[in-house]
């Protein structure tokens, strides 16, 4: 290898400044010169005014002598590290969408020099690093990797709105394609991450342990899912049952609910796809996707249900819909399940209100064509539906202004503060 | 209600004395006078000699003058509360076999008397106890429940061969048709259950609290299985995968296995028989059995590549299978899938030697068909498997004397003393 024996890193660019990259950007810039790019410039905007408008980062504090942000690519030439955190959807067809990673890795593979490491965090099925972004770097970079340079992997862990667990306090898995490389990553990501590191075997091994992570999850919500429709269909409150479950102390707390979000309703789909090429068809991660990509409907059945109950006229009632992003208490709506059910209840009721004062009113308008609430005012619902507990929904106050005589709510998660309300 | 204001329970009768009826006699006589019947006169014999063929229970501290083994049924008139721990197992069809339970509510009724509470602890679906064994207990009685006498259920949540969960000292969830009944019953459990009881709404509750249990932890393995499946298809060690995986906090540590044994691989089959006479296909739950029920299988084509890899003519080569029971350190044999992987086994090499210290040789060969090994001897293998990994077999020194040459171990589950082996 060409490798200078003693390698220092003292530039690190990163690729993708979102939920991922920025508090990578934010931990790396107390040791290392950080170069921020991203293709918005609306983000990089932002956050030179110190503004995540993620909610999940205090900037106030940024040392600018150490940090740039720039959607100008020239400024990413001659960094040591190159590291990526783009997003990796999935098309219509629900098949892994590598657009964006592979458009990084030509970025990156432009600007990046001898002896450069490139680090993948982005969810991927194994195989993507060295069998798709590989090839491009090395072809567009005219370089060779393992001898002019290295490629390494490192599973984000970052789990929005969770103020518990952080870069800082959850281990971090690395690999590389050399001994070298993975000492250097190895090294870099020790600095930041205080709850220490695991080097992988391989970065297929790396790759594929991220995705089972949130595999796992999906279909232990997807089961809690396919019981509660049955225990629906036996007239047996699931909440109960799940009450007497919990205390058994291997019982796993998961609840019924909706799944969105861009990680555990998507990636998923990228180890079946993988799978499905190798001719092997993954039954039970595509029934518990198949639940959960659904679950919304079972949602307005029950809604719909508990209205006839109720003797409410569905055609001339309002509904009030709380919570438009995926998950509680975090501004992000990617592929949020709120949003289908919006759309499903907006076909049979009067009139449907969409409230979430987390998310930007402007961004989601502009991503689904639906038009927020500004605020609740004096308006009167027929059903109130909580669709993501975020707790400014909670209080119980708020809901006896609002609900009409013989109303009801109806919350998807169970709620402790004893909302009179129906649920999953 | 006829009930005396003030019924002090001074008699208890259990029916059916095995994994879970046994233990709970062996507590409930410190408090109360317990007539234990089972069926099995063999099992009557051995108890009465303080013999628990299972291993399970310390026999020898019983205070013989308050409890009594028997199957003379006619022992069984005027108990206060009648506790039935029979096996709800699965008919061929995986249809629940539910001819035990009214068998043993067939014998409760024509004992039990006015005021009796009869007791479920039997796994079965939302609504066995109710729908299928009150109406016979009514019938044959003569009596009206919650009138003349009352029912509840209490799921059993023993877990043979471990050594840290015990009744003493896991909650117990209990209800029951009435309160006054609820009230009796939790205050019995209370006494030998120091971790303390439960109150679940409803029978059903109860009854549903306790199948879901099972089902969570049997899709658990199968999603495991179905994860080491994809790997394996893509050359990836899954157990580096998962050692990788279980480095982030909120992973669960399940591992791929076979599923055997009378509850996990069982329950599950009840509720989806409940599921789908109410027109709802569990899509989730029956794909994570079809993956469980057919892994031995699995392990055939791994065990068959490895000897190709290692050119071991499977015609002409000696296998020892280790391990007959349904789990580890466990001596119970039902429905192990061990049985059936020595069944496909066979069929392909030479000589399949099966090997278990554990289990009862002779009722394994009448139940089975199948002479387990008294012991190994001299005899030399060209592959050995460890399907269930009791503590005796993880001694390397144990391997060492009976490997041919260019032999391997293959072992399902990864086990921690660094045996050379193979894993799923």
């Amino acid at each position: 290898m060409n490798f200078k024996k003693e390698q220092r890193v003292k530039r690190i660019a990163i690729i993708g400044i979102g939920y991922i990259g920025l508090p990578l950007a934010v931990e790396f810039h107390k040791f290392y010169k950080v170069t921020c790019y991203d293709f918005s410039s609306k983000r990089i905007n932002e956050l030179k005014n110190k503004y995540d408008s993620n909610n999940e980062n205090d900037l106030s504090k940024l040392n600018k002598n150490k940090i740039n942000f720039t959607n100008n690519k020239s400024l990413l030439k001659g960094n040591d590290i190159y590291i990526l955190c783009v997003p990796t959807p999935v098309l219509k067809n629900k098949k892994p969408d590598l657009r964006l990673i592979i458009n990084a890795t030509k970025i990156t593979a432009n600007h990046m020099g001898k002896n450069s490491i490139v680090v993948y965090e982005s969810t991927v099925y194994p195989g993507v690093t060295e069998e798709i972004c590989l090839p491009i770097l090395e072809k567009i970079s005219n370089l060779k990797c393992n001898k002019d340079f290295s490629i390494a992997y490192s599973p984000e862990r970052i789990n929005p709105g969770d103020k518990i667990h952080n870069i800082k306090n959850v281990t971090k898995v690395v690999s590389a394609s050399n001994k070298r490389a993975l000492k250097i990553v190895d090294s870099i990501y020790k600095k930041i991450c205080l709850a220490g590191t695991f080097k992988a075997q391989s970065i297929k091994v790396a790759e594929g342990s991220k995705v089972i992570e949130n595999i796992q999850r999906d279909l232990n919500v997807a089961l809690m899912n396919e019981l509660s429709i049955i225990f629906y269909k036996m007239n047996i409150d699931f909440q109960d049952v799940l009450e007497a479950a919990n205390t058994k102390w291997n019982f796993l707390n998961f609840k019924p609910g909706l799944v969105g979000g861009h990680c555990i309703g998507v990636d998923p789909y990228y180890l079946t796809f993988k799978a499905k090429t190798l001719n092997y068809n993954p039954k039970i991660i595509l029934s518990g996707r198949s639940i959960n990509d659904n679950m919304h409907k079972e949602v307005l059945i029950r809604v719909l249900k508990k209205c006839k109950e109720h003797n409410i006229s569905v055609i001339s009632s309002n509904v009030l819909l709380l919570g438009a992003s995926f998950k509680e208490d975090c501004s992000d709506f990617r592929n949020s399940k709120s949003v289908e059910l919006y759309n499903l209840l907006k076909n049979k009721f009067k009139k449907v209100d969409f409230y979430d004062p987390l998310v930007d009113h402007n961004d989601f308008i502009k991503k689904n064509k639906i038009k927020l609430k500004k605020n609740i005012g004096n308006n009167k619902y027929n059903v109130i539906i909580i669709a993501v507990s975020h707790k400014v929904f909670l209080n119980m106050n708020f809901y006896k202004k609002i609900l009409k005589k013989n109303s009801f709510i109806f919350s998807i998660k169970k709620n402790k503060n004893k909302l009179d309300e129906i649920n999953l």
